[in-house]
């Protein structure tokens, strides 16, 4: 037992932290390994952790030793102050929710993940609707429980960006809508166009050793991760033990190589956190919309750039000789700098991804706000893709059930795609400021200057840092659409006019 | 909350249970999928599993619903009693162990873990040998919790198959040593021989689709289980969620399939016990040595026979046409049958295995009665091979640290392994009795008679019949060498003479 109240403190957090740890592989060996009819258990174990998980973080001790080193008798430095503010707002989070609650809330999750898996299977949506109408209860009880009765938006929000909120985001938002339609219909009027369909038998073994080739070189420590295979791709675990997933078409290798790129992103951020401070808030990324920022940020402004492609379009020509015989670089270049009108958000082109996301952000408030039902959601899905994107999903697969999201109750989160992808063009061009030549790095496939920026940015700060706070403090400006909007035009509009 | 005691016994049964199965999954994924830097993190996960299912399943609430239950006053069917039994003797055992001891002894199995895999890597017994001596140490510490502090090897035996001891097997394995090795010995000295070398260039995504084809084929369920690769073979998991694991050599083939088969058996085992009753006694195998006896049973008295083949032969050459092409069906079936004197007890055949099993048994009893010390383990361990089988080993991997079962302190299993193989023929010649022309049924590729048969004499009786009573109530005899003499003479003889 350590003698003094800040390193008890920290060995309560530590087992809790494990124990969540725990939690996350069960979640993803869920998406990754379960067998089909092993699901019932997989609740029960869930839900049996997620009652061990909510005791332990909501251990009588730890408000006893933070109620001492809240008193003015204990010294405590900066770090230390970190920490104990994030543990006190965790543990009256934790602290508020029943431990009853928690287990229905797992219970649900586990249900309406297999529900909306097999809606989407079958495009029907009034399989899933019962299960989400569930989740947004669920999600409005927990916000009473938090005291966010009145905006229990506001409340899911903060959970996935601290500091953010609805009213606040809809200003960022509007801003980004009015300068992203016009450019989103100059590219789309454009004459020139690359069809994905060009690419044709990529097999999957040697995508995946190319994929992991290029995810390697970008930072990723495989002694402490890996890349499997599942429905939709994610990041989880820590940085510890870094577990992420992709999944592949041997008719469409961007898509495995791109989303690998990006949960590369999320990776680097988790491995970049301090190894020894992962169990509480300076081991701890500073939220989502931050993180979206990484996996953007290796994504789209670094390797989807020509320089990247100096680099590894060679790699890639050498490996898949016979499959892009026929396709002359500028093509492949255009391939993945594609822009189209794509139904699918995770499909979609950085372009008009943002217009994806303040469709999801426009729903979320209209179904928090009353004024959506459950019922109507697919008409107003599909009135909102016509009206931006001129987009007619052809069915609710394609629609309203395409993302796995609502599915777990994550509402508030989606905004934090698009806060990242805001915060990552501002962080672009501050490291292409600071650091001069860079591009030129990435010919050669060196990547370590802007990745120890990053790390001296971004990552060893922990949560020290809320989004807005970060966005001043790693880049000297406050959180704005305008580089985002550069970016795009910088990039885009030379390419499509 | 339910009604009664004994359905508030099972729900409290039933969480500590889904932990344990929690733990389970983590010990699955540290062999199969754990990043090579990550072990210190999941040493840390492991305690502080261990530390809540201890606490669950010593939860004071499960000691007064006993008490209730134990009380005339409540009327209890069998079932009922022998669960009370069985969670009584469980919940002794566990209020015995000091949470302490349990986090000791969980990481002490990660670190000696690595330490064998290190040591066996390098071929150097010292680096486990502290490690070894500390497993040697930390089981006599747990046998004094339990109150075996006298005779702490019975103790350790009584966990794997209890009603069990090291007196009763020494009587057991001194029969069958005395049969076993002249009947070895006639083996050895016979001029027909199949080296093994003669399988070259198998693919391993053919051998895994093929064995994945026989194993689904003898019953098992692949909604609710999988195979995976780790370092040595196992089944882990329960019945809702089997994970079994398998290696692949391209020049091995048979090692693969038959490693598989035999965790099928367990596998098969696992998936017959009643999926509702997977939390308390009746939902529990009866027992190491009956679970080997169905991982055995499947591996030797089925899939090493003549009928087996008629049928598999044909579709094994079909899949393998070029790498076959060279060998005849005798000498395909004389490989799938060779016996040798293989230092390697999980290469070795079925007729010299008990021999090895033999080996760990006698050492096992002297590391315990003192009579041997850890620094005189790779001697003794020569000295036994030399006199029982006439092998040399080469060095210490290939002998005294070829098993990881002393890594995590499992002793008293290895005999297990030879109760199992008496038990397999045992079950063997009464199916055959009962079952009129079983072995034409496996000609067609149809295991389903015996399957359903071993389901109900053996597998659905759970916990129910400890070793010895189960030997009895399902072929009508005690539990004997001679069944397993009477097969090996019955299979082996014929072949080598």
């Amino acid at each position: 037992m350590p003698e003094n109240a800040y390193d008890r403190l920290n060995a309560k957090l530590k087992h809790a932290h494990m124990l969540g740890t725990v939690s996350g592989l069960l979640g993803w060996d869920e998406l990754v390994n379960l067998p089909a009819d092993s699901s019932d258990q997989r609740q029960e174990q869930s839900a049996a952790m997620a009652q061990v998980c909510h005791k332990a973080s909501t251990d009588p001790k730890i408000d006893e030793l933070l109620t001492d080193l809240e008193s003015k008798q204990i010294q405590l430095n900066d770090d230390q102050r970190v920490v104990i503010r994030e543990a006190r707002k965790e543990y009256r989070r934790s602290a508020k929710l029943p431990t009853e609650f928690l287990q229905r809330k797992a219970r649900l999750d586990s249900e309406a993940y297999h529900a909306w898996a097999d809606a989407k299977k079958n495009s029907d949506f009034s399989r899933f609707a019962p299960y989400l109408q569930r989740q947004l209860d669920s999600s409005r009880e927990f916000a009473g429980y938090l005291g966010w009765a009145k905006n229990p938006y506001d409340c899911l929000i903060d959970q996935h960006d601290p500091g953010m909120n609805a009213a606040t985001i809809a200003g960022l938002f509007e801003e980004l809508k009015i300068e992203l339609v016009p450019i989103v219909n100059l590219i789309l009027a454009s004459e020139k166009k690359q069809d994905p369909s060009i690419f044709k038998g990529f097999p999957i073994a040697e995508q995946e050793e190319f994929l992991k080739e290029i995810t390697a070189s970008l930072g990723f420590n495989y002694n402490r991760g890996r890349i499997d295979v599942s429905l939709h791709p994610f990041c989880s675990g820590n940085g510890a033990d870094t577990r992420m997933t992709t999944r592949f078409d041997e008719d469409n290798p961007l898509d495995s190589l791109f989303s690998s790129i990006h949960e590369t992103g999320h990776g680097l951020y988790e491995q970049g956190l301090p190894l020894d401070q992962l169990h509480n808030a300076l081991g701890e990324a500073a939220g989502m919309g931050a993180h979206e920022s990484q996996s953007r940020l290796w994504e789209n402004q670094v390797c989807r750039s020509r320089s990247f492609w100096k680099c590894y379009e060679p790699i890639l020509r050498a490996r898949f000789k016979k499959q892009l015989a026929d396709i002359p670089s500028d093509d492949l270049y255009l391939a993945i700098n594609a822009v189209s009108r794509n139904p699918v958000r995770v499909d979609s082109d950085e372009v008009t991804y943002n217009l994806h996301v303040i469709i999801r952000f426009e729903i979320e408030r209209r179904l928090f706000d009353g004024s959506l039902s459950v019922k109507e959601l697919p008409d107003a899905w599909n009135a909102l893709y016509k009206e931006l994107l001129d987009i007619d999903p052809k069915n609710d697969a394609e629609g309203v059930l395409q993302d796995v999201h609502w599915s777990d109750g994550s509402f508030g989160y989606f905004p934090s795609y698009c806060l990242g992808n805001m915060l990552a063009a501002q962080l672009w061009y501050a490291a292409l400021d600071q650091l001069p030549g860079l591009e030129d790095d990435f010919e050669k496939g060196d990547f370590s200057r802007l990745l120890d920026w990053l790390r001296d940015k971004v990552h060893r700060h922990g949560k020290r840092y809320y989004l807005k706070v970060l966005a001043v403090s790693a880049t000297g400006q406050p959180l704005s659409p305008k580089p985002l909007i550069r970016y795009l035009k910088d990039r885009y509009i030379p390419l499509y006019t």
